[in-house]
């Protein structure tokens, strides 16, 4: 069995031109319908930073939540986990970059300070009964200072755990993971995590999507975030392009006879949906072309 | 070390809209300059039947050659293999269909007849002094018949080496393969293959491109096609996509620290010409953003 959690809703539509709430509440109860069993739904960031995300408390309220389906939020700091926590979000994830040069770009601080401030959010978040997950962005490389030590993003995992974070996660942030950084990864923050769950979050900007998830299935990691037809990008790096698409992922573990709990079929609809209403094509190449067991009339 | 061999100015181009002789001797030229070691130059088919290669003998005489490049010509049958054979070709390909039906729309006859006819051919190039590799299309599945019985493909592989010849190759004409199917074929053609070296042939249809070549390299897979810019597609497959981008392959197997003898950077030069002479964008990720190496000025 392997988890995974769907981004769309957030990581994707949050890097595309902005659609309409009741598009957005089409595509999570689509989501909701796949099976899948954790959707991060939406961000409670400044609508003034990411204007795509201002209707997040209106979607979530409209949205049709659906039993045994695990629901998160993306929050910026204690401001936006307060709303998190009003909204009734109870998994909140929160973000820092390995790298100090891509953290200051994307929230004009150092990682250092970042982890200042994520320290009290945790606090803050346990006392009013939620979790935490940090997602440590640029894990597999920065676009601007290059490779990331994996002793650097180990060193953060081992702090934020320390702080009390619940779950951690590893964002290649402009799709800079191989294979090989994948195990160097892992190999580093195996000797900190503890009994720490890993998630992982690829792009496939440069092919290597499948290959990293393969990569990190043989070495033990059992969940990874996707986003349904490859919806998203990363506004703060240039070059970024979509997440794995869902339907790509879950096509080759069903293949491999691992299951994911997700009805293939139906999350199809659901990425068709999602290439409709962000009126471009998606870089889904099952949603192209259909799942391999789909054969055409002689 | 691993052994690309670049199909994209026959694969590719045979499967993209025509595009000049001048064109395809300047991709041709610059392939050559990139370090890779053997190219699929050209085929020789029916100007009627593949448009797209009319002026092979053309190209061909007007190609700058490199040393330590051996190029290869596909022929559909003896009068192709006489053509290639008086340009001055060696090292000749021909395709049969591990599925009957599909080789049945390939070229109107079956597999078994099909076979047949490669004796025949054997024997006829062997008798010129050249050599022949046997490529076993729809190997990882047919778009008509679903799964392909890997033992179905071993056998092919055990009757035409029987039949003298020098190599095989498996393609995945529609972008079925899996790391699982990967697998599973690579344990049945073991069994039959000998010392014969084996090729692989990924179509990135569905994603599993890296993720297929991943596998087959840990499965001791030295030799792949792939084709520069993921030029091509197959045009009696419906739903097919292009071929695994060469420059995807190499960025991926030289973060690994395999070498493949080619430069990279001149690499994309010729995936940047191929996209221009075809006027699409082409599905390369690694075209559109460079390798991970190549940083962002902060």
């Amino acid at each position: 069995m392997v988890s995974i959690r769907e981004v769309g809703p957030r990581d994707g539509l949050q890097n595309e031109a902005p659609v309409p709430t009741d598009a957005k509440v089409r595509l999570l109860d689509a989501l909701s319908a796949t099976g899948v069993r954790r959707i991060e739904a939406v961000s409670f960031v400044h609508p003034k930073a990411i204007p795509q995300m201002a209707d997040a408390d209106e979607v979530w309220k409209r949205a049709r939540r659906a039993e045994g389906v695990r629901y998160s939020a993306l929050v910026p700091n204690l401001r936006g986990a307060d709303r998190a926590l009003a909204a009734g979000f109870t998994e909140l994830e929160v973000v820092v970059s390995a790298s100090d040069t891509h953290n200051r770009r994307n929230v004009n601080r150092s990682t250092e300070d970042s982890l200042t401030d994520i320290t009290a959010l945790i606090q803050a978040v346990h006392a009013a009964g939620g979790t935490v997950e940090v997602i440590v962005a640029t894990s597999f490389g920065c676009p601007y200072e290059g490779d990331v030590a994996p002793a650097r993003v180990a060193g953060i995992v081992e702090r934020v755990l320390g702080d009390g974070a619940d779950r951690v996660a590893f964002g290649d942030t402009t799709g800079m993971g191989t294979p090989r950084r994948v195990r160097e990864l892992l190999a580093a923050v195996d000797q900190v995590r503890g009994a720490a769950p890993v998630l992982l979050h690829f792009h496939n900007t440069r092919g290597t999507g499948l290959a990293n998830i393969l990569t990190a299935l043989e070495l033990g990691v059992t969940e990874f975030d996707a986003s349904v037809g490859g919806l998203g990008g990363c506004p703060y790096a240039p070059g970024a392009s979509g997440n794995v698409a869902t339907e790509e992922v879950v096509h080759m573990l069903h293949d491999m006879g691992i299951d994911t709990g997700i009805d293939l079929e139906r999350l199809l609809e659901a990425a068709a949906l999602a290439e409709k209403m962000t009126g471009r094509e998606l870089p889904s190449g099952v949603l192209r072309a259909g799942p391999r067991t789909r054969l055409t009339a002689q």
